[in-house]
């Protein structure tokens, strides 16, 4: 089984002019390309089944022929992006896997092959990550998704009916989960350390765990030229304490620690804000790590807050423990690449959630130039990503014809 | 001449609950409010000549009669306000110096009485302050301003064009600055002082000066999973670092600064962000001690943004000395208020544009409860503004009766 990985490169190049790398999950543009992908893709493979769960997953069902039809193997990642996001992020993986279902329709026998586009795997709008993804593995928190509201004050409920996804039916798509053999994803590093070591391609082994909250630090709006500073309460101050802390405290755990959301309001240059809010997304490779972290940039939220005469308000967004990916499947995967590199992902997938919920898992790499992601900067040689493309064709194409991995 | 401070103070009310706070200049709320005011103060004084002048500002005209009529003088404020704003920041100036020409009209001999509605005293939209009244007094720089973009990247040009004001003809309005005699502005003091010196009333002799500026701290959009904390180029640990050291400046300057915008880019909880952009206002009463201030603050922001390895842009959004307004207008007004309480004011006013412009000028405050203003909080005591309110129209019967204070 051949996979043309020049066309995959092309197909993505064509994608990001179109869309400008504004595909974020229930918007227009996102809803044009996912509909444009499954349109073309059914065009060209008309043995595919189509259709979409009530999470908003799409799904494309290679039926298997022969004795091995029985077996299930999933490949895919998803086509939406965080708001001026890159080329290559989820894209690659949903576009790799549609060749490489264009090439397994070609093989006589085969397991039956599966391609997912996971629906809203950035959470970019409402801050909940791996929401289709979570849905089907039973990841899914309905009542806590239920009150997340995006920046205009649109709930998450009526965003997705807006996209016909009905938030009291998404747990039903959770039996697509069953009787699924094996869950493979192809996407770029996102971080520098493919590119620093000079490697094009990696197996991944798992995923780091996360705990993201959303702070509103409260002080009082009052008028910037008539409040002598010691009379103030400023969240500004509570927000630079906590931050210069927020990076110490991830140095000391050897752990990760971003404040990637920052706004102040009232947005007026004649007022102190009345408040500050921020995201917190925290990262460890360990249960412990991540618990621990956490814990204390909750103390010292708190702290600053106290410290600048504010108040502070937290809110879970979402979290998840560090994954560990299925074995057997890395070393087959590893045995693919380039001297044989495996690493832990930083940035979290919907293989992670597809892991949790105890499908044997593995990811394969792509080099990112310069380890730059979530930006318009995104890039990839073609000469890397062809390595990777052609090692994802290899192990799936081994676990569609060859039998389980596991 | 006798003033009605209750009706003032019931219109107030009324004007706030119909505008919510929300009268930002160049907006239909703010445009609305302006023109019902214009329509019922000539329906109620048909001796008023009206019209607004090129810059937006709008003057109801009461001419004089008999000897003094060769004379005029001014009341004026604003009837727009900050997102959020409150009942009484412009607007008690405004509905104050309309019951002062309406007592006025009824005055047999009597000087020329002019009321100005200024346009956009508040900035809040492009943060340029005092735009209206900075145009009749000379004070406005028009390339810069025709530079000046809102959030969503609208430009002042289009902006003013929307409401009827033509940015290249808006020095034409400097024509109205010429013979004016004196300048009277009542107003909330906007701060705590007098709420802690438990006075309701005070004469202003002048007001702090502005630095006020934009600033963009750049590093570089990643992944918030995938860069180890020591290769991040991270904004918004320039900004906290930045935030924290100029509050420490103010307070060794005895100056004031404030961080009142304050927005990162892109807004994603799942990256670093690329751009966080702020507003710096930087006040002292001296202009020694407000240049000193403005380059420490300067020098800070570029200190940060090295040591969190990004760049920083900063461009001057608006700026004024401070001003000492007429000292013999200042002791009539001290003689009219408890105490003969005098203090400077820390906001700017549109008395501050007048004054530099060569006009006698004085305001009177009227204590604000707790300081605070700029914000839907923003409150006094009705005792208080009856007393300022009276002290207002005393000042101003004076003017028109008994002859120049000069």
């Amino acid at each position: 089984m051949t996979v043309d990985a020049t066309r995959v490169i092309a197909e993505l190049r064509a994608l990001d002019e179109r869309s400008g790398g504004e595909r974020v999950a229930w918007t227009e543009i996102c809803e044009r390309e996912r509909t444009g992908f499954a349109d073309a893709l059914r065009a060209e493979v008309p043995a595919v089944e189509y259709d979409r769960d009530e999470a908003g997953n799409a799904w494309f069902v290679l039926p298997g022929v022969g004795p091995a039809a029985a077996r299930t193997v999933v490949v895919g990642s998803h086509l939406d992006c965080v708001p001026g996001g890159g080329w290559l992020d989820g894209c690659l993986g949903v576009l790799a896997g549609a060749e490489v279902l264009r090439a397994a329709a070609r093989i006589e026998e085969r397991a039956t092959l599966m391609l997912v586009d996971w629906a809203d795997e950035e959470g970019a709008r409402f801050g909940h990550s791996l929401l289709g993804s979570s849905a089907v593995c039973g990841l899914f928190d309905y009542g806590r998704a239920a009150q997340l509201v995006d920046e205009d004050g649109v709930t998450l409920p009526v965003a997705l009916a807006a996209h016909g996804v009905d938030i009291e039916r998404m747990a039903e798509a959770r039996s697509r989960i069953d009787g699924l053999d094996a869950y493979v994803e192809l996407h770029i590093e996102q971080g520098p350390v493919l590119d620093e070591a000079e490697l094009p391609a990696a197996a991944v082994d798992g995923c780091l765990g996360v705990r993201r909250h959303e702070l509103r630090f409260t002080g009082q709006a009052v008028h910037a030229g008539a409040t002598p500073m010691r009379l103030r309460h400023d969240p500004v101050q509570a927000l630079a304490i906590f931050a210069g802390e927020l990076r110490a405290l991830a140095v000391e755990h050897d752990g990760l620690a971003t404040i990637g959301t920052l706004r102040a309001e009232p947005q007026t240059p004649t007022a102190v804000p009345g408040q500050v809010r921020l995201s917190t997304d925290i990262r460890h490779h360990t249960l412990d790590g991540l618990e621990s972290l956490q814990a204390a940039a909750e103390h010292a939220a708190e702290a600053a807050a106290t410290a600048a005469g504010c108040t502070l308000h937290s809110q879970e967004l979402w979290s998840i423990d560090p994954i560990h990916f299925d074995t057997a499947l890395v070393e087959r995967a590893a045995s693919l690449v380039p001297e044989g590199t495996t690493l832990t992902s930083g940035p979290l997938h919907d293989a992670a959630a597809v892991s949790r919920a105890g499908v044997p898992t593995v990811m394969v790499f792509a080099r990112t130039s310069g380890g730059v992601s979530h930006s318009r900067e995104e890039d990839a040689r073609d000469e890397d990503l062809v390595v990777a493309i052609d090692a994802f064709g290899t192990l799936v194409a081994g676990l569609l014809v060859q039998g389980s991995a596991t």
